[in-house]
Formats: C-alpha cells, structure tokens, sequence
C-alpha cells in the first residue's frame, strides 16, 4: 500500500493531533472525571470514589428520560428547533437562528477550530487546555495572553473562558463586546467559552451574538448531566450555516433533546440552584481555608486553591477515595468540586483535616 | 462592524453550506423521519402516523437505560474504550484500536470531509446525499459514478454505501479491496459507509480497515435506536487520530455507551434480528408487488420500489398517515421502511390496496 507507516496525512496538524491523546501523559492533570485512572492508581482508598475532579453540579436537573419512541427515531428537526428555542431563551440569545445545539460543547470548540480560517488564535488564560489544543491540532499558530490582558491580544481568534476555568477570572462584558467588535473589523472572532456561565448570568455576553462574536455554552456542567452530551454555539448565521453543514440534520440525541427542553425553561430551578451552588461554594471555601489552603478564585461550580506541598495533599486525599484537580501548569494548584450529599461533605472535611 | 452582510467566512464552501439546510427545499424528499412535516402538509391523516420513511428497524434492540450516576458525569474514556472494544469484536476490525465511537455516522461522514486532504471525490449512485453534500461544502470537487463502474473510479476520495441505500445494489468486497489498495497507493481514501452493514455481514469490509480503507458504521438502523445517535468510523491510526483531536475526549453519550456496550456482544439477538427482518422484508415486498409496484432493491431494513403514479400513491398513502420516502432524483421511486406491529402491517397493507 502506497502511504508509509508514519507518513502524515496532513502534516499541517498530524503530528500536534497525534500528541494530544490524553492517555500519553498522567491522565488526572489532564481533565477531569478519570475515576478509572484514580482507582487503578490508589488501588486501597475506600469506595466509593467521591469525585471532585470537575466543575459538574453534583445535584443534577432531574431531567425527564425521552420516551422509547423517541430514542427509536432520528429525531424529528422540529424538536431539534424547539430545544435551541428553548436555550435561546434562556441564554438571552437574540434569536433561535443564532443557536445550534451541539453534542457538548468539547465537540463544538474543536470543530471550531478547523472551521474558521485563523492563522494566530490567543487564549486568554491560563485556561480550559482544550482550546489551545484544538487550534494547535488545527495548525494554527498559539499563543497565551494573561485573562488581563485581553483587550490588546492581537490574532485572527481570541479566546476567553467567562468566567474562568480555573481560576475564575471574571471578564467584563464592556471589554468583551469591544473586542468582539475589533475583531469584526479584521474579519476575525472573539469566541466567549461561557461553560460556567449559569454560574455569572451578569457577565455573559450572549445577547450579543453577532458578527465577530461566538459565544459556546455547555449543558451538563450547571444542570448536572455532562453525560448527556449537550452544547450550544451561538454565532452569526455564516458560522451556524457552517457548524450545521458539519454537524448535520440530527447533531444531538433524544435524550439531549428531552433533558434540554424541560431544563431550559424552569428559571425556577434555575434560580434556586444558583442560590444553593453559591451557599455550597462558601462552605467548601471555609473548609479548605481552614484547612491551611489558600483561595485562588473558581466559580460556584469549583473552588481552586493553593498550597506549597498540594502534590502530597492531593496523593492523601486520593487515599481517602476523594479525587480532586491538579495541575501541571502550577503543582500548587488543586481544583475542588462540590461534594453532592451530607455524606460526601463529612468524608470531604475529615480528609482534608487529615491531609492538612 | 468590519465583516459585510452576505460575506463568506470561507469562499471555498460558505456559498455551498447555505444551500444544504433541508428546510429549503421539500423536506420530504431530503431525508426520512420527517414527521412534523408530513403531519403540517396531511392534516386530516388519521393519527397515529406509521413512519416507513426510514430504514432504521421499527422492532429496538431492549438497550439498558444509563445509570443516574452515568448521566450526571462525563463518561470515564475507559468507558468510551470498552464501547469502542465491544464494537470492534461485532465488525470483525482487526483491533479496537482503529475504531473510535462517534455521535452518529452522519456527523462523522461531514467531519471526514473536512479532515482528508481530498480535491476531487468520487461517489458510487445514486446514494445516500449526505456524502456528496458534505463534500462539495468543504469545498471538493464531487463526481457522480454509476455503482458498477466504481472499480474505475478517478479522485483523491471514492465513496460507497454497501449495501446502497436506497437501491441496495451490492459491492463484492474484493472489489472494494481493490479499490482501498489503489486509493492507498495515490495517498486516497476508500469510504465504504455500511450505514447497514448488519443486513448483510458477508459483504462487510470492516476486516481489512486500514491504509486507504475507511468504514463507516451505524448503530441505530440495524438496532433501531437511532435517537441514541452512535456511530463509528474505523480506518488507520492517522485517521482516527484526527477523529480523535476532533470530537475530544467524550464524543458519546452515556446512553449510547450503555446501549452499544449492551447490544454489541448480544450475537443471539443480532442473528435472530437478521431473520426476522429478512422475513418482514420478503412480506412487504409480496405486499408490495401486490399493489403493482415494480421491485427495485433495497435491504432487509428498507425495500425501493417503482410506479409510474408514484407521487400520487405518496400523497395517497400518506393522506391514510403513511409516511414513506420520495425521491427528487426519480419521482418514479418509494422507499418503505418496515411495519414494527401487526396493526401497521394491516393499515400498510389496506392503504396500499385503497392506492394502487
């Protein structure tokens, strides 16, 4: 056969694609949610696991489960419509033509990346790692501006979290609808990563989708069913036109739909879990504080904190079947999660007094 | 703001992915399941609608619903692997390592043309539209070639669904294999999409993936869960590398992860699937014949047939809450999906005979 072993298909990108498994590299710094990994390698901590590796709501949207009509049938475009109405809503978004449901935002900020035709992309950060990776694989030319520094970044694509993965960077809207409109200018995006935005409603900047703006929003971190696999791209109609020609006539599930379509409309809900992740924050805050950490900023939805020696703490919490954030971007680093129960915040207090 | 109304984004395919949404033109003869249409233009159809529209098996695989815990987190990758593994084993691919889970084949065959390198592309007909439409909005030159004459196919990328939809014709795999190792040895590819592959294993390429070879493969026809969106592509290390740094780390749902997990060893259910569906298929073709329809092909999921008066018996038939799948490309043609119940059978066959 013609092609050699080795031989890249696009060399553009092959080479980055092929180094961006994460199973190359320790799999816990790279994302969350690697319960598999935890366990084979802290093979004595008592089950079970309590899992505060990631930024998901450990009190999830009791969402209703789609009927068995619907998971038999591709479904209906129509009910794709009404769920991307439904978040069109809720997002505030201008309107429903602007939004496309996605099968997770992940998927979307990649596909991103080989759509637009950017030669330089900045990432505002340090950051969610997926979207450098994304651009990189693409063949794009990277580079990290400080969150502050952001309205003088100076690329085809800038890229901001808001709010911040991890650390809570808070990014105003003023300063990013001024540089969405400069990028406008130069033909370039602005693309605002708004996973956490149900946790900072004041900061998004959904409403103002348009030329020059991209604004991602992900499903199952806020509502609590990241397996559900939901996301949203609000955009101008070029872009959704060309997200739509990638992601085809049936982008998301039955299951999505249905979650989607009950969630978004319960402001209720919404509302009272807002209340409730704020209240649950505080308490993870004082007891890591008093656990000698010190807070670095995060969401409602995650805490990262601070300690010299947290590469140990992080070994003795994960002894005591607690899995938790690190990083290899700064060993002091560890990213906290919110327990889901009373028995998961008794676990979590106890182990963080031993390891403290 | 800088960018005109009505610019393209891309040149390349921006004019082209405006021109594919499928609510422009009649959205019955797009593509099948489309039932909210159906119902808006036969308002005084009796309900419930018996939708033969599609291929996908109207009698599901009982596929275990995901566990509350499973659809609150991201899927573990392991998991995803072990899907990917129990998948591998059912196609008969020579090692899970060249096979990778995706939301659907449908979003994986419009992400392969944005990946491969291809100028000109080559799609055996008349088939499944979506291969031509993703191709010619990425910007590639697309050629039409008669089933037959595909072994003389010239582009960087040929295409062929085996067994076709919607005529069914079959390509003998040696053929196809002759086919991979000539596109392998100009730097091409092979797409061999057995979308149904299950109707008929012994024409499954699945084996031989690799340099060169490309096979798509469908869950939700042959299982009937096509809401559940899970799909996979099986090709070379290189290829599924780009998947990969494409759909990220959690390309498909919990649902889809248990469903797939479930059905894919079950080799019993699988066998007993195939004949009954041969059986069912042989039923409607007698009932089909019946009614003057002329036999065109098809599968065991979907039987193409022909009348001079189709579209009258198309409005007929759906006029008694029958929806079946015209095609703009010959009006002579109906696709028919299966009857799931002895009641569909028993209204399928009154309306045929009320129509004929």
């Amino acid at each position: 056969m013609g092609r050699r072993e080795g031989q890249a298909i696009n060399p553009d990108w092959e080479p980055v694609a092929l180094t961006l498994s994460s199973f190359e590299a320790d799999p816990l710094t790279q994302h969350g949610g690697r319960l598999a990994s935890a366990a084979a390698q802290f093979p004595y901590a008592p089950p079970p696991w309590i899992d505060l590796s990631t930024g998901v709501n450990p009190r999830p949207y009791r969402a209703p489960a789609p009927s068995r009509f619907a998971i038999a049938r591709l479904p209906d475009p129509t009910e794709t419509a009404a769920l991307e109405e439904a978040a069109a809503q809720a997002f505030g978004a201008p309107t429903a033509d602007c939004v496309i449901a996605v099968p997770g935002s992940e998927a979307a900020l990649r596909i991103l990346a080989r759509l637009l035709p950017a030669k330089t992309v900045a990432v505002a950060g340090p950051t969610y790692s997926s979207h450098a990776a994304a651009w990189r694989a693409a063949g794009a030319h990277v580079q990290s501006t400080s969150s502050r520094d952001l309205a003088s970044a100076d690329a085809d694509v800038v890229i901001a979290v808001n709010p911040n993965n991890p650390d809570g960077y808070r990014h105003a809207p003023e300063i990013l609808a001024r540089v969405a409109e400069r990028q406008a200018a130069r033909g370039g995006w602005l693309i605002v990563d708004e996973a956490f935005g149900e946790t900072a409603p004041e900061l998004s900047v959904a409403g103002g989708t348009g030329q020059g703006l991209i604004v991602l929003r992900s499903f199952g971190k806020f509502y609590g069913l990241a397996g559900v696999r939901l996301g949203f791209v609000l955009a101008d109609r070029h872009v959704i036109a060309a997200l739509r020609s990638v992601f085809g006539d049936w982008p998301v599930s039955a299951a999505a739909i249905a979650a989607g379509r009950a969630a978004y409309p319960d402001a209720a809900w919404r509302a009272r879990t807002q209340a409730s992740l704020t209240r649950d924050a505080a308490r993870l805050d004082r007891l890591l504080s008093r656990a000698g950490f010190e807070t670095v900023g995060g969401t409602s939805l995650y805490r990262l904190c601070a300690a010299d020696d947290a590469p140990r703490r992080f070994a003795c919490l994960a002894e005591r079947g607690i899995l938790t954030r690190p990083f290899d971007l700064d060993p002091r680093w560890l990213r906290f999660g919110l327990p889901g129960s009373a028995a998961a915040w008794a676990r979590l207090e106890q182990a963080l007094e031993a390891c403290s």
